[in-house]
């Protein structure tokens, strides 16, 4: 293969999926390679290596490896600060660890981030310079991309929409503040609504309910949809994105909702332009699609 | 003066300021030349014309001429589609014309963005990379600006922190929507608030009231106070800036109601990390300058 190879490195609570990409590639690659391993618990970086190794045995010399972890990270010293899943990998210099036991360069990313610039680029986004990715689920996550590249905010924590305040007074949520739009449309919150208007199950079954006409359960995604409707209306004012990729947990049941809140969103408009909002394409890969995207970025720009 | 020299034209509804700047300047330029025209009502790329005229007649050859309007640019054909003050600009393709009349390229950008990026880069958010620069006053504009740049949106929209909703279901705001910061804290909802409570004059006098111990005023001041406090949690959840800059006629007014929305922020906040709020430094001159410094960013990429 080509001397600019990316292999890539999501790793999850439970396992670690990988991808290796020809760095000559400009278009979505298709993977050379694609696999999935158990997250080692107990030395996960042992177990990123065995990884490299294993590639390496089919013949494969990648340039750089690229890791995203869930959590938070300090991708300018290549460390793990906290990771929401795997322990094990807290406080650890990943970057210059991993890069010492397998002699090639790594890079470290937050795996939010990098599911975001792949839905941007080679997912539902592709085509816009200015994609907003959000992911429902239990919490709620985004990040806006902008011609391919993240727009951190000085502290690395720009996109919690999530954590905007919809119903000033209202639930506790997880962050310690009330009425977030989390407390509204999180996966929990859904949850504990549908059980309170005599549901049983969990957002799955409610959006099933609501699918087949149950008036319970279209009062509790009603108003769920209002809540993303006002957040939408905010992210519009505020960040004004081109398009709009909705990913995550809730977002793989059906479209109801979001669609639900779109069109309350543009009833409700002012001067805002309400973009499209889709939903995510690349699923479950998009993390490991952004590492090699990464990857492939931070190749063109080290070539002379 | 060297080849690369830049004339600013900031055109508000009653003057233009103009600066003249060599091009070699690196840091923020002592102007070679400035001043202040009567914004001509009838054929304003007449006077625009007339004055960079002027200013050749003092010797100088500019090498580029950038013009910021208060309202609605289509940046990339340099045209002017509404003003907000000069009603004979409207749906002008004002860098073809000048640019005809002088014989000197001409860059036509929005008076908002014009001013952030000179606060970001030369005034109070000096230092940082990642700034929000916000203008209260009648109305409320916010511009965020990244590495000297502003951050459009997809369709040249970001920034209005003055539309995102604080109290729902609130005041009609002049967007149409309710409850949005501009009626919370925009210089005629503060007058009627002041009135409301009995006191007389406009926002300045009510700061002035808070300022002596006023019991009603610092009702009103709180209220507003507690309302930009909620705007700023929302911008610090979504877009992290690393400085907030606060212009415009009411930041002229005593910083009261700043610092106090801050106070109140830091207090409610979660993970949020509330950076520095600074009143911004330019003055009424940001805008011109904010020309300048665009126009010697064109000339460094222009360059071979």
């Amino acid at each position: 293969m080509s001397s600019g190879g990316v292999l890539g490195l999501d790793v999850g609570g439970s396992s670690v999926k990988f991808l290796l990409a020809d760095g000559t590639v400009r278009e979505r690659p298709e993977p050379i390679l694609r696999g999935r391993r158990e997250t080692p618990a107990d030395d996960p970086v042992e177990g990123l290596r065995a990884i490299a190794e294993e590639v390496r045995g089919t013949g494969a010399e990648p340039a750089r490896i690229v890791v995203s972890i869930p959590g938070i990270v300090d991708e300018e010293r290549g460390a793990v600060i906290r990771s929401t899943n795997v322990p094990a990998l807290d406080d650890t210099p990943l970057a210059q660890e991993l890069g010492a036991r397998t002699g090639v360069p790594v890079t470290v990313i937050n795996d939010g981030h990098a599911a975001a610039i792949s839905e941007a680029a080679w997912g539902a986004g592709a085509g816009h310079e200015d994609v907003f990715v959000l992911a429902l689920g239990t919490g709620i996550a985004g990040a806006h991309v902008v011609r391919g590249e993240v727009v951190p905010g000085a502290h690395g924590s720009a996109g919690e929409l999530g954590h905007i305040t919809i119903e000033p007074g209202g639930r506790v949520c997880s962050c310690g503040r009330r009425g977030c739009l989390e407390t509204v449309i999180g996966a929990p919150a859904l949850a504990e609504a549908w059980r309170a208007a005599g549901g049983s199950g969990g957002p799955e079954q409610l959006l099933a309910a609501y699918g087949e006409g149950s008036r319970e359960a279209a009062s509790v995604v009603e108003h769920a949809a209002e809540g993303l409707a006002e957040a939408i209306l905010t992210l519009c004012a505020l960040v004004d994105p081109g398009c709009i990729v909705v990913g995550g947990g809730l977002a793989a049941a059906p479209h109801h909702l979001v669609s639900l809140a779109r069109d309350a969103a543009m009833a409700r408009a002012s001067f805002h332009r309400i973009p499209a909002i889709v939903p995510a394409a690349l699923g479950g890969w998009a993390g490991a699609y952004g590492t090699v995207l990464r990857g492939l970025a931070d190749a063109r720009v080290a070539l002379p």
